[in-house]
């Protein structure tokens, strides 16, 4: 497992410090698993992170403690790490934490701390007259994890291009009469073999009329002559995650399967053809909405064209059309997102094409390089 | 697939609007899926629910529509169930819900719902001049969850049952040789051969020295003589997760291995021979944390002895030691939780058996039946 180097969380956390000097504060409390990880390589699915000006305090129970001790002794070390063992409550700890270093200004992640739990961190700083200030933050982890440093590049890139000995075992499986379940478990198989640590997410194979329905899973349903199949499925290597979907004809498509595969594909290409640095990732979205509603299936395609990859499956940036309650994002050079378009027709059938595409200096880079023509097994 | 019936969803209802009747609540914005799922039977990863006294409004976007409406003319039809199309913008679909059917005060989970969310409605309830006031619940739909229905606990019975299937190629597996992650890939597959939906989490397949790490998931190391090997696993059927753990050994136990396993074992027999009506769950957590101080191995047994299973692999009740910021839970029937002590001794191994009970009028009634000595492979 490679894991990113202490060379590189150091460049990470100065500049999550760049953002906390700008707002004044003396820390920022860290909860959710991907951001703790991002900044301290642990992995685990719980603790906490507060990270000051001069070091970072990971709150971990029992459990991880071996392993933080044991990645401590290696080249991917977490510098300036104080570790605190959390006998029982991580709420508990954390207030002991701050109380202890003497933050007074502290920054929490307003879009991950739950009203509940900011509240009780409230009373209880009032509760012991602690001289705490709560300050409510937005997405300055988040806005540093939109654009990946070499090491995730290289990362995301590996696991995109895996993908490609990946695909025989995927379309040897896709059989007439094969049930849509055994084909997600042979996808999962191949997967596992080819070295993904785990899925991504669950798995779509969704046969016949299930492919109109874009989050359809997986069920008892035979593979049959006719069937459109909507292939979905992604993978987590070292940590990052890709994902990519295949729609595929089991015996030859019908003219109207080919002409609504044909306008997928040409959405796809567009909105590819669309990603390079300074355009708006709404743009993008356009590019593929146009082409889909020129060709009468505008109504058809009611997602967004893409989202972010990265430790998380989906994160920022969206690619999908401008949202009043949310920032615009411009593409910059380092962002990796999903490019899926979609159309889907109740009762007929549904499609959807999706690759993995990193935005370069110049222009883009497609992570997963799979063909794109219509399959007909 | 068995999905509750409309009769079992009304009496769910019933039971909250009970809830919502004793705070003077007009309405209770639902927003975890599993709680949705719960009084809907809408399984999609997105979705608002807003329960009222006469009503479920369900907010879902165009990806979920067609699942949704083949639902509605099943059996396992939403009762009342109203369907909001939202076109773009959840939080904007959730107050224009609100504004259109007339509610004023409406519970919102101050468990589920962020700081930054809870925020945003605010604001824009504000700026709208809307007569909606937003009140704080706690736990209402999880209270309901942890004592399960004859339909839930049906579903976990099976679950449970279909693990002692699975066991002959667990085991068959496990051989000095083979990798971790081999072993955790026989495990996943031999899982959704006897028909589980998905994994319920990550497999564990710790061996050696990962055993003393209660939460290593499974790696490249190869399992050798001598090996104590922990193998963690489980699936979900209907929607309902199961969780098992047995420890096994490569090769014959050494004389440390078998007193540690057999303190285990023994703090497993203890924890569940304490599970009836009417007991604290801290009480079952006490059983097992005995028999393991008693032996010398009280540190050793770092975290709670189980957890609550249904729509969540981690759900209430909490079986651990009692905790100042949290509410003591009396055991009633219907509940199901795990009972997984375990001891880890860093740089020696650990040995970890969990097992799933149900709490019944009379006392318990183990869910999954594998036999619990130690075998060596």
């Amino acid at each position: 497992m490679a894991w990113p180097s202490s060379a590189v969380l150091a460049r990470r956390h100065a500049r999550i410090r760049e953002a906390l000097d700008a707002l004044s504060l003396d820390a920022l409390i860290v909860t959710p698993a991907a951001n703790i990880r991002y900044l301290s390589n642990h992995a685990g699915s719980a603790g906490i992170l507060v990270i000051t000006r001069d070091a970072l305090h990971l709150l971990i129970d029992f459990r991880y403690q071996e392993a933080v001790r044991a990645r401590q002794e290696s080249t991917s070390a977490c510098p300036h790490l104080r570790v605190w063992e959390v006998p029982a409550s991580y709420e508990e700890a954390l207030i002991a934490c701050l109380a202890e270093i003497g933050v007074t200004t502290v920054g929490f992640e307003a879009a991950h701390v739950t009203v509940a739990r900011h509240a009780w961190w409230q009373e209880t700083i009032a509760a012991r007259r602690l001289d705490i200030a709560l300050r409510s933050t937005d997405r300055i982890i988040e806005q540093a994890r939109m654009v990946k440093d070499a090491s995730e590049i290289e990362t995301l890139r590996e696991a995109g291009a895996k993908l490609t000995d990946v695909m025989p075992a995927v379309l040897a499986a896709v059989r007439p009469g094969e049930t849509e379940q055994r084909v997600a478990a042979a996808i999962e198989a191949a997967m596992r073999d080819a070295g993904y640590e785990r899925m991504a997410f669950d798995t779509i194979v969704a046969s016949g009329p299930h492919s109109a329905m874009p989050h359809y899973r997986a069920g008892p349903r035979t593979l049959t002559r006719g069937d459109l199949v909507v292939l979905d499925f992604g993978g987590v290597l070292d940590g990052y995650c890709c994902d990519l979907t295949r729609t595929v004809s089991i015996g030859p498509a019908s003219p109207e399967a080919r002409r609504v595969y044909d306008a997928v594909r040409d959405a796809h290409a567009a909105a590819v053809a669309a990603v390079k640095p300074g355009v708006a990732a709404s743009a993008v979205d356009a590019a593929a909405r146009t082409v889909l509603s020129d060709r009468g299936l505008g109504d058809a395609f009611g997602h967004g064209t893409g989202h972010g990859l990265g430790l998380d499956i989906h994160e920022e940036p969206r690619v999908g059309k401008p949202r009043a309650d949310l920032p615009a994002v411009t593409l910059t050079p380092g962002m990796i997102f999903t490019i899926e378009p979609g159309a889907y027709l109740a009762g007929f059938g549904g499609v959807r094409i999706e690759d993995d595409v990193l935005v370069t200096e110049t222009g883009h880079e497609l992570l997963t390089t799979i063909p794109r023509q219509l399959l007909a097994l």
